[in-house]
């Protein structure tokens, strides 16, 4: 079983290209991690999610502590084999989810009480139980439990905010039980306050995590304060841990932060704007139910080698759309995911090739 | 460019093993044909179907005719290039569909006159314009229009039906476009009564068709004469051309039709109950949503070697299921066209080994 390690292969300005060693497998980093919220990447199996080039997937600790239920996972043999995903699983805390509760929710110091929306059952999470569901579901990356602090927060109230995430953080990190391969990440918060955002990394470096999250940004605020910030917290980090912008985001989003030096991200764009009919192309966001698809004969994004463009015009994607038909979502789903992982791709091999600034600037000028 | 041809290769007792040649490849008979409804067989991609053991699958002039519409088909370059399946592909007339429209539909001779379930416009089909609609389709099997006569049905009523649905056969033949490889099909209809079945073969024999299909059974009818109509309908069929029995069905329907010597089925049954999570199986149907299946880590079928089967348990279906996540129903779906797809290649073995008697007693009492 190989220990849990962030290699650095080599940098090109703050950019990172390197690899994340777990017990069960290695991540190439900068990384994307396509979500599976409940257990399955939506309208994909996970043999093809792979094979477009992802080497980790993310998991939900809030709907899959509400169902099936952690305990029922273990006893299945964990979410790697629950959900034939033998390779890496990061799962958050189900801090955020639970945050988004708004109205059925409540905090204190002891953790969040909030109810079920799926069946409205009273329910709790804390930094303990949190850190224990996500062992139960075999997570190889489990995430500190916190508080995402909303946006805007005034300086007061990004304080406490972030404070009470460290209290948590420390008893995450007390509660987390260490296995060869596994690893824990603790998330920094402190709103878009610098000052903030350097008390929490020092505060999460005396708990010696095994690697960083950006939290609390691409929660509203605009483009260029997330570019700002992300650069802000990226050289607070350490160089000798993996380092993950929770949450990000757009194409643009992650080569701006790849240049900030992040090497992780995840983000439910490419899978749920595949279900709305949205492709991510090299010509920009492919809306497809427009009417001037109708007859148009070209794939999605004519320059793609995915098995979607290879094999069906935009004519076809857009009678699945309006038919509503499954095929729809699985197939712009399959480009999305192949389009994002193609840009990590080309990201790493731009840092590796030491050109990524030129690289990104051009990629820069095509994406959203 | 192939004639479109059918090869009776061996006999056993009435059944037929055999093969039909087409502009787009060989169909291996008995064969079950996946509907693809919309232009998609739902949930599934195209080499999915195909690597299952499908050679043709079923697609519907009626759904094709009201979106995207068969022009816009035809200008794509034809259904095969549109859905990606270069194979074989039988359309059916839109007849069935359109009168199942009981409340917004008028028949005359000239046609069919009705409303459109999308958006409620006003549509005629006719002999003449769905012989049409399929050959822009570019379909490999186009289907005569008939009237499906209803059960019960009045010795007289399905008279008139039939012998109105044998001048239909004449226009449809007359309308019909030649081509190598392709092929049309007269409708034997008559209801319940022999001799009215018997009628009507010999008027669509005089027409010289590529084959011939059953319609009109499948309608409500008890199993017991289902089977017994297949048997009377199949014995009247000529031997030299194949035979399709429209709409069937169960896997015990399709062992007894396959001994009355049928070639040829199609039925929305293992896609439909694949999304309702229903898994055909050989310990019979499992409905995935049972409370039993909870945690239960076996597979939907113990003797089954597709991807489903060799990677998930009943537990993690059951959890799909319960989200409305879609990869429940792909995982299913594939799951009962490989179930059906096994089935015929068991029963083309054993017309081949000469045991189908005894092969399809002991299925008989496995399966609903």
């Amino acid at each position: 079983m190989p220990a849990f390690e962030y290699k650095l292969l080599k940098t090109d300005g703050k950019a990172r290209l390197g690899e994340v060693h777990t017990a069960h497998g290695v991540i190439r980093t900068p990384a994307f991690m396509p979500v599976g919220t409940a257990a399955t990447v939506k309208g994909m199996r996970p043999e093809e999610v792979k094979a477009l080039g992802s080497d980790i997937i993310l998991g939900n600790t809030y709907h899959l502590f509400l169902r099936p239920g952690h305990e029922l996972i273990e006893e299945l043999g964990g979410l790697h084999k629950f959900m034939n995903w033998p390779g890496p699983i990061l799962t958050d805390s189900g801090g955020y989810q639970v945050f988004s509760l708004a109205d059925s929710r409540k905090i204190t110091e002891e953790g969040v009480t909030f109810r079920s929306h799926i069946d409205g059952d009273k329910k709790t999470l804390t930094p303990e139980n949190s850190t224990e569901i996500q062992r139960a579901l075999d997570a190889t990356i489990t995430m500190a439990f916190d508080e995402c602090t909303p946006y805007p927060a005034e300086v007061d109230v990004a304080a406490d905010s972030m404070r009470m995430s460290m209290r948590w953080a420390k008893r995450s990190r007390d509660a987390f039980v260490k296995r060869e391969g596994y690893g824990q990440f603790g998330i920094m918060q402190g709103g878009m306050h610098p000052h903030l955002r350097k008390e929490s990394m020092e505060a999460l470096e005396k708990l010696d995590f095994e690697g960083y999250a950006i939290g609390g940004l691409a929660v509203g605020e605009p483009p260029e304060m997330l570019a700002e910030m992300t650069e802000v917290c990226a050289d607070l980090m350490p160089t000798d841990k993996p380092r993950y912008l929770m949450g990000v985001g757009y194409p643009s989003d992650i080569i701006r932060a790849v240049l900030a030096g992040v090497d992780m991200f995840d983000c439910v764009l490419p899978t749920r704007n595949g279900r709305n009919g949205q492709g991510y192309t090299s010509e920009g966001l492919v809306k497809i139910k427009l009417k001037t698809f109708e007859r148009d004969p070209s794939p999605l994004d004519p320059n793609c080698e995915c098995n979607t463009c290879k094999n069906y015009s935009k004519s076809y994607l857009r009678h699945l759309y309006r038919a509503d038909e499954m095929l729809a979502g699985m197939l712009i789903t399959h480009h999305n995911i192949h389009f994002y992982q193609q840009l990590m791709q080309t990201l790493r091999q731009a840092i590796s090739d030491g050109n990524l600034q030129e690289v990104a600037t051009k990629l820069l000028k095509k994406v959203r």
